[in-house]
């Protein structure tokens, strides 16, 4: 170790190696208990320093395990699956290296964050518009598309959405994907697959390699746009709502991710957990706090986009869908919303209600439903923290406790219904309110997320949390629901006594064969 | 080997074991001239079979070169890279594994055509559509979307929608991809990325596997469907098209590829070369023939899908989209082709003019808009042979000589153009008239698939069909525009001195240490 260190400090400069005090005890911190140990943190500039690094790392037998922005909330932060790695730190690098207004795409370094790339968009005056997961708008780019996380618009599936990686492989040498490492060429950044053998999939959710680029494409934007919300106060209005929609998501009607809540998330959204209930809320309590809040059990969002007369017609379809399945269905566009903003203290004065708390609700969605990042929804990590939400939210260093699992069914609602009853029930009885969320993710697909939401500096919650994840994750996979995204510890899981995982053992034998590179990371350790 | 049939054998039974005779000499000869040597064609029914062929194979150190249908014309057919491997031929594996129509898919084995599916889908009244190449009707599905093929609908980017592979690898043991191979599974038909890395990507143009199952997604038959077909006569028109389309493409007003052909392509959808004319026949004679014909220097055609408001909005956007840079623009749907069918007698009586004829070239182009196979597009490659096109048309069998390649460039008329300009120049240089049609492929990107079409039976044209191929990707590569699919004399070149192919060579040699798999491949060799 020390002798890489020294080769480190050397390569990247003493100021971009950091090694013991607050910022690792930062960076050893997730949003649940973690026992993994960093030594040392390095912040490489330049692809060439990530080579670099790695070659060193790979010299003298000590693991590294990189990330972006580091804000993998939810399932794991920073915090490498096995202790004892060098963390890598990519966040500085920050250049936005090229972009086409007319192609619609723009490339990313690891350290460009969602707000990076909207406030590049606006300064540029692009019609160009992003996705946006409703994590932070501090999330890296890179980050969030390698582990395909997902958003609100039509580009929502960001795995999908990418191509073009520059990726330093364990060996420390650099390759790029499809026909983007070819000479001259002019297709690598429009075109994914190449020729030969498509990679980029090899790079996601795996240890393959370090993503130093990236090019994502952009959606123009519609000449319209409206959002549209709608609610169901029935049992099994879930079901019903999925089963509606679908055929209008498999028919390309709906473009984009539309996503149904549940009672305990839109609560959370709402506030910090109620003072004077008992924890955790029960379902009959849920009915009664529905009704003097005036919220649904079911409770959805989604957006039309187009011109005025595509969205109409969608518009047309989408009533016609949910009529029996919804008993609202609301549309909002720009237009309605700076109208809205004007006349709440008309409102108020008439109807006696407050109208401006229901905007500061709603703008955060109508925002992520046209690609604009927001740190709202983070607000709800703090649900069972006796501080208030800060103005600069950060789980990690509040105490916040958080663990998501995201299982993926058939876009039918049966499966849906059946989805977000082992998840509650699961939840409930380990003492924690079951906030889910369920999205249309494909044109086929749903996936369900579900957050643990606890308070770290309670005593024992972690562990009772954790025993929850476990418990839950046992009862999907009876069930056959597997989760598109793992929390780190449920990571060093992947069994190399099969077909398959001797397939991924092979694969990380040849790439890395002294296992230095995010050992552990979804694939089988050599 | 001796050993190794001897236990192919005992495996298969005699039966689908074939050596020597007229069968070797068929699966040997392609659309091009090739020099390698099959010694022995087995048959698996299974994947079991196939598991066991690959292991004997191995044992023996006997290379061996899986083919579905084999029927990738154009491209090689069903000859190997190399000589002396023994053939798989998987066109018996024909059973349609799966079928949901409420969900939109099918799983099948590498035997299922086109057609197969075509008439299973037409045998249950499904309401679901397929998207179909134009190759032929016999073609294999999972052998063209292995090969990335595309077709003519929105689903026309096959390799974009196809999932849950059950792939045998090199070292004879069989697994699943994404969530499809895991207990209980749900999701694994309709969710691509599974967790951890997601290896489909690896398995297609590649030498990683035999992929033995594959899940395709189905599209849902629109209410209302229109196809539509545009002209331009200016020199320049392709630029103007394709800028006028891109916008419309990008926005998803236009959800499928259209495809742009030029006056040599249409000529050839019309007829064989013409008797009396020079070969290869000049722009300036185009010009004459054009206007004889009544034909123009691009055609193009695609199709709206929707309800009937969907369709009439995107017609009034291509409308005013192609104003200006198409000359005409007709729509056709199923009413007036109906209609048109029933006026033909009476229209030529009025006008003079034969109907029937532009028909039944029409008809083919619409059934492929919406999924239809047919072997009509084939008949192009008899364009230089003496005899008329069969009834049952078969390139390898009747001497055709065709060569495809089909480079890609982003979607910008600019790009089209000079594509056209490299493409037309090198392939009247060399003799051969230039066929092209350009694919606004994806919402970025387009193709121009390129045929050297020839007559293998007149002494020399192979040796200068090839010269032409070689130099003509020499050409486009100088300018950065690569091929998304390889025809065989063109695989062997990846080389192992580059990171890429240090890469890929390191993959291959994990899982094929033997180089026992379809050596030479898109892939290195070990």
């Amino acid at each position: 170790m020390i002798n890489a260190v020294r080769e480190w400090r050397e390569a990247l400069g003493e100021e971009c190696v950091v090694g013991g005090g607050t910022a690792n005890d930062r960076a050893e911190t997730a949003t649940f208990r973690t026992h993994q140990k960093i030594p040392l943190i390095l912040r490489p500039r330049s692809r060439e320093q990530v080579c670099e690094v790695v070659r060193i790392a790979n010299r003298h037998g000590v693991p590294i395990y990189p990330v972006s922005s580091g804000r993998n909330w939810g399932y794991g932060s920073r915090v490498p699956v096995v202790s004892g790695c060098a963390l890598i730190d990519l966040s500085g690098m920050k250049r936005i290296v090229d972009f086409n207004e007319r192609l619609g795409y723009v490339t990313v370094q690891p350290g460009v964050t969602q707000k990076d790339l909207y406030n590049f968009l606006r300064a540029g005056k692009s019609k160009l518009w992003m996705d946006a997961t409703g994590s932070s708008p501090d999330c890296s780019l890179i980050g969030n598309a390698m582990e395909r996380g997902f958003g609100h618009t039509p580009y929502s599936d960001h795995f999908a959405q990418i191509c073009a990686l520059e990726v330093v492989l364990p060996n420390g040498e650099a390759i790029n994907t499809g026909f983007s490492g070819l000479p001259s060429t002019r297709a690598g950044k429009v075109y994914r697959w190449g020729a030969g053998p498509s990679l980029d999939g090899l790079f996601s959710q795996s240890n393959f390699g370090i993503v130093t680029e990236m090019t994502i494409w952009l959606m123009p934007a519609p000449e319209y746009f409206q959002a549209f919300f709608f609610q169901s106060d029935r049992e099994d209005g879930l079901a019903a709502i999925v089963d509606a929609l679908r055929p209008l998501r498999m028919d390309g009607t709906l473009r984009s991710a539309i996503h149904i809540a549940n009672d305990y998330k839109v609560l959370a959204g709402l506030q910090q957990f109620p003072q004077g209930e008992t924890a955790p809320l029960r379902p009959e309590r849920m009915i009664e706090l529905r009704r003097r809040m005036k919220f649904t059990r079911w409770s959805g969002s989604g957006a039309l986009y187009g011109t005025r007369a595509q969205v109409a017609e969608a518009r047309r379809l989408l009533r016609g869908a949910l009529k029996g399945a919804a008993s609202t269905l609301k549309f909002l566009d720009d237009r309605m919303l700076s109208m809205a903003g004007r006349f709440t203290g008309l409102y108020r004065i008439a109807t006696g209600l407050d109208l401006t708390r229901t905007l500061e609700l709603v703008k955060p969605v109508y925002g992520l439903l046209r690609g604009v990042p927001t740190q709202q929804p983070l607000g709800s990590a703090y649900w069972r923290r006796s501080m208030p939400v800060p103005s600069d939210p950060d789980p990690d260093r509040d105490g916040c406790g958080l663990i998501w699992t995201a299982p993926v069914a058939p876009m039918e609602g049966e499966h849906a219904a059946r989805l977000a009853g082992i998840v509650e029930r699961r939840l409930l009885a380990h003492g924690f309110e079951p906030m889910i969320s369920v999205t249309l993710l494909t044109e086929r697909s749903i996936a369900c997320v579900v957050s643990i939401t606890y308070d770290r500096e309670k005593p024992g919650e972690d562990d009772k949390a954790m025993e929850c994840y476990f418990a839950l994750q046992a009862d999907l996979e009876t069930e056959g629901y597997y989760s598109y995204r793992l929390a780190t510890p449920a990571l060093p899981e992947p069994a190399a006594d099969n077909a398959y995982g001797r397939l991924l053992k092979s694969i990380r034998t040849a790439l890395d064969p002294n296992d230095v590179l995010a050992p552990g990371r979804y694939v089988p350790r050599v």
